[in-house]
């Protein structure tokens, strides 16, 4: 998982990411929902917006969420850059617009001077405030889980139950959605394959982009990786405990019923791939003065 | 500004004070009113609570708050702890109770290991949380400002102009109420000395504790450490402008006029009041599990 980023852009991300003034009260920030001292989620069946609006789905985590094929439960965003743009303009989360975003951190001179130095011009766009908060998300990695470890060659890092786990977990079929580099995130499948899933027929999931029947209920499969840290699980955030989640998707998805002792092997495996979480500077963000808009609860 | 601090149990508060599971909605941490991104204070005139709830009086800054004679406002906390166990239960803040936040917390096997490892018990008490906050919040000093380095003889930290702002400083009289260390938090002051203030008849000030009537619309003097940071400014957050803030400051307590002139070399002098601000590794939570008391919305 090595990767490569634009340190300075990421800098200016990173303070955009936690800035609470991309919201229309001041008070909401990217971090609100995606709280990076908590597995990139916010651990809420699903997030308060602006006036305590309940979102009507779960956060998922921005942890790794560069490895998606695309973002939202449904991707109607192609990627993280145009993920950071719905948010802030959402009535119900930040409930902010562009346009205001913009003028407030055009008002303060310590971020003009930061976006000139990234884009060459003290002219701020909501292009270069989503390419830079895009650049700070792609840093967003969870290396050297005890799983990673252990196909590198260290065979310590696995119980015995554990290897059990993922021998399940390919057996079973888990792994025929849940693959690849984040262990899922890069198709997109019906919730309910062999049984409908019935508490949540308001998600409509692919539907919502592609307006194909055959797409209602369909969502892009969540990563795996640091799954233990963001409960409750599936877009509706229904599902408080990882067994559960796991005994849930073996029923709706591969039509089979695991034993107890088969489920609490896949779950110990699922905790192998907790990764080393970023370590994140806390930013310091430049104060707001007389000529920056004012925040406002309503 | 030397201080001394328990490093575990000052890294044990830093988690509490980030976690927004003492929080009834799982949504408010210590730093959503006291965001140390912001100058340790949200830049609102006032702090949102659960359901949106919006609070009666501006949130102070938990920079420098070590060294305010007492906490709140109205000074009802005689200590940095005594003020952390608050606004945890307070129906129109963080809306939870300390029987519940002990609940959560005690659920959480991580936290069980850190409180005995500073405390030597896994039972976790109310004592306990808000005594490792109030030890993190001791840390949060914001040293080597221009000034204090003008204090120790470095001539060319200082303009012209801040130099005479800060004789206009002492001279016109705002020193008798901000001096010492934090300049301000020292002792109680009507608001309003030589004429009323009457923007705000509500906030009652030092009268809540007590009850005299010479108490009302007394206010403990705020910190004017970093206060370029922390805007809006005074008790009911009303006064956007640092310039107007000095203004009126003098006309309603020195009952004297400034000029543009004095008030700009005034206000050019609390700039430079503006410390190193804390640099702060962003806490990784522990999860919680199905024992966890979940968050409510209500």
């Amino acid at each position: 998982m090595e990767i490569s980023y634009n340190q300075n852009k990421a800098e200016l991300g990173k303070m955009l990411f936690f800035d609470p003034r991309l919201s229309k009260s001041g008070w909401l920030s990217c971090n609100s929902c995606h709280n990076l001292a908590m597995g990139g989620d916010d651990n809420r069946p699903s997030s308060i917006g602006h006036q305590w609006q309940i979102g009507p789905i779960n956060s998922p985590t921005v942890l790794n969420a560069r490895f998606n094929v695309a973002q939202f439960w449904d991707g109607r965003a192609k990627d993280l850059q145009e993920q950071a743009g719905g948010p802030i303009a959402n009535p119900k989360e930040m409930a902010s617009n562009h346009q205001l975003a913009i003028k407030i951190l055009q008002s303060i001179p310590d971020y003009q001077t930061k976006f000139e130095k990234v884009y060459g011009d003290k002219d701020i766009s909501i292009n270069e405030v989503t390419d830079a908060i895009a650049e700070f998300e792609k840093t967003l990695i969870t290396p050297a889980s005890r799983f990673d470890q252990w196909l590198l060659g260290d065979d310590s890092q696995l119980t015995l139950q554990e290897k059990e786990g993922y021998h399940l977990f390919k057996e079973k079929g888990c792994v025929a959605c849940h693959n690849g580099v984040g262990v899922g995130g890069n198709s997109y499948q019906k919730f309910g394959v062999v049984k409908p899933y019935d508490k949540d027929k308001n998600s409509l999931g692919r539907y919502n982009v592609t307006k194909k029947e055959e797409d209602k209920y369909v969502f892009k499969v969540p990563l795996l990786r640091n799954i233990e840290l963001t409960a409750p699980y599936f877009h509706d955030g229904s599902v408080w405990s990882l067994n559960e989640a796991v005994s849930l998707m073996a029923d709706y998805q591969l039509g089979i019923k695991l034993t107890d002792n088969e489920t609490n092997k896949i779950v110990a495996f699922l905790k192998t791939l907790t990764g080393k979480q970023p370590e994140i500077t806390y930013p310091v963000l430049p104060p707001e003065n007389i000529h920056t808009p004012r925040p406002s609860i309503n």
